[in-house]
């Protein structure tokens, strides 16, 4: 594939309509669109990914508002993705938000995109990491993805972020069910919003003690934050700590390292989608991956061992 | 790999230690326990796996016990995992269902145990994948699975049964998320349990109009059930269910198709534990797969046409 550097000046020129048509096309699997993101994709590589993950209620999108705000005080341009479909931040609920966000639609430096296409081949990680590469070649510099957390997509999602945040408020009796769906075992920030409200100092303290438990002892604590976006209060900080953790990753080198193995899990999750659709395509012609899936069928041998011998093939040669 | 019926005279004889050990080998992926399941596996294909999947205080566990009960009446045997960490069958909260449970612990006829391995390779849904076809092989013809069913877990533990049953209580507030998660999609039987409570009747109501909505009109309507599974109340109503949703698939030629799919999907999901294992080795010599990868993180081409090369190279010979 040849890097198309028209299609990114155009992509990051003044025509504010390339960017949503090319989201559009690429969420939906259009091949024009799909063959876009194979002439972008050099360009990619240098956004920060930003995941905010947290459960309904606790004020992500609030926060992604009060933070964007943040951002674009030092002129930085930012792109929101909102994978929770029934985000306020892209035409849900809550007013305040949509206000605010409807400030940021007048300006050309925040672009704001909601993810449609939850039936989609491969799962929503994947559709999130080919916007997230558009948005990447479009040259934002800081990409916040908005997911609600739970279950195997969130952690998915948090994998593909160099930073990820995960969002608590007092009272949601969340915080356990957090810990359960593994994602405070990821996050690099942790933020107890809505802190103006009863419980909050309670639910940092189980979050500290629950975190220094969990943590190697070498490792750096990771910071938890109080918030309360709607007043703006602790933005500021936040906005720092993303900072802060963006520097410490780079001069650690685990910035090139979290990049890498986004990489190779989106390699690994869309050849499990080209295989799945090659099996119900059933191609008459008998080749390596249908006959191990038959001799599966025939109980000659489990899924691990097909598999095992499935991966010894693509590792000759 | 040889089938080994001294082994499975074994597992279905009288030795009671044989099943959980084998269990624990399994789950752990101790090359024992591997080497067992691929003699034993010629062996499975036999038991109707059934998945309860629920929100946490929908009264699962409740559900599950009295259904247990309820299949035993018959004299068949029945295995139930519980995938759910938390859940009261294996050693959780409620008492009620802990004391129910204890009499199926002095019934050789009922197998319970409990999956401890949220960390393992490939994710809970291929560990209940393989667990599933111990307990198959060992000659249960019922397999309960209870999962949480938030999230791709849950949808992923649906996809390796044939009958999937959602549970609703009335005021979780969570018909609408379980819509989201996709699970009522998937569902082939929904059972509101908690029926003798305030809002059993609009919880049945507000699931029928959403049902009616989704459903295509030539398909046969979801049945929508109401239990109070701590009185035993709709129990029997519900393992009829049950019984007549497999006899439907048996005739329809469904049930070979979903066991096929769900063997499909298992080396799918085997395939990708396999390769990323292969690139945290880092094997020095150069392969298909680490090539692929290697121009991915030039620049050179997208994951997907990455995946798309190499699924071509799987699907040659």
């Amino acid at each position: 594939m040849v890097a198309d550097s028209n299609l990114l000046t155009r992509l990051r020129g003044s025509d504010p309509r390339v960017l949503p048509r090319l989201a559009t096309l690429i969420e939906n699997e259009d091949p024009q669109g799909l063959h876009a993101l194979e002439s972008l994709f050099p360009f990619t590589g240098n956004a920060h990914v930003v995941g905010i993950t947290g459960p309904p209620g606790s004020g992500k999108s609030s926060l992604i508002a009060s933070l964007v705000q943040q951002i674009r005080k030092s002129d930085r341009k930012v792109a929101v993705l909102a994978v929770d479909p029934s985000s306020p931040l892209t035409g849900g609920a809550v007013l305040g938000d949509r206000v605010r966000m409807m400030e940021h639609h007048v300006d050309s430096g925040v672009f704001v995109r909601s993810m449609a296409s939850r039936g989609r081949q491969g799962g929503l990680a994947w559709a999130t990491a080919e916007l997230v590469h558009l948005f990447d070649a479009a040259g934002f510099p800081v990409i916040l993805v908005e997911t609600v957390g739970t279950g195997q997509d969130g952690v998915d999602i948090a994998a593909l972020a160099q930073t990820t945040i995960a969002v608590e408020a007092p009272g949601l009796g969340d915080s356990v069910q957090a810990i359960k769906s593994g994602l405070l075992e990821v996050a690099d920030i942790v933020v107890v919003n809505k802190s103006d409200q009863v419980g909050a100092d309670d639910a940092i303290r189980v979050l500290r003690t629950t975190l220094d438990l969990a943590q190697p002892p070498h490792r750096p604590r990771t910071p938890i934050l109080a918030t309360t976006a709607i007043e703006g209060e602790g933005i500021v900080d936040l906005a720092c700590a993303i900072a802060a953790h963006f520097s410490q990753l780079e001069e650690t080198g685990e910035l090139a390292r979290r990049r890498v193995r986004a990489l190779e899990s989106e390699v690994l999750v869309a050849l499990r989608s080209s295989l799945q659709r090659s099996l119900t395509r059933k191609s008459e012609q008998s080749s390596r991956f249908t006959n191990a899936i038959d001799r599966v069928l025939r109980g000659e041998m489990t899924p691990r061992s097909a598999a095992a011998l499935l991966s010894e093939q693509l590792a000759s040669g």
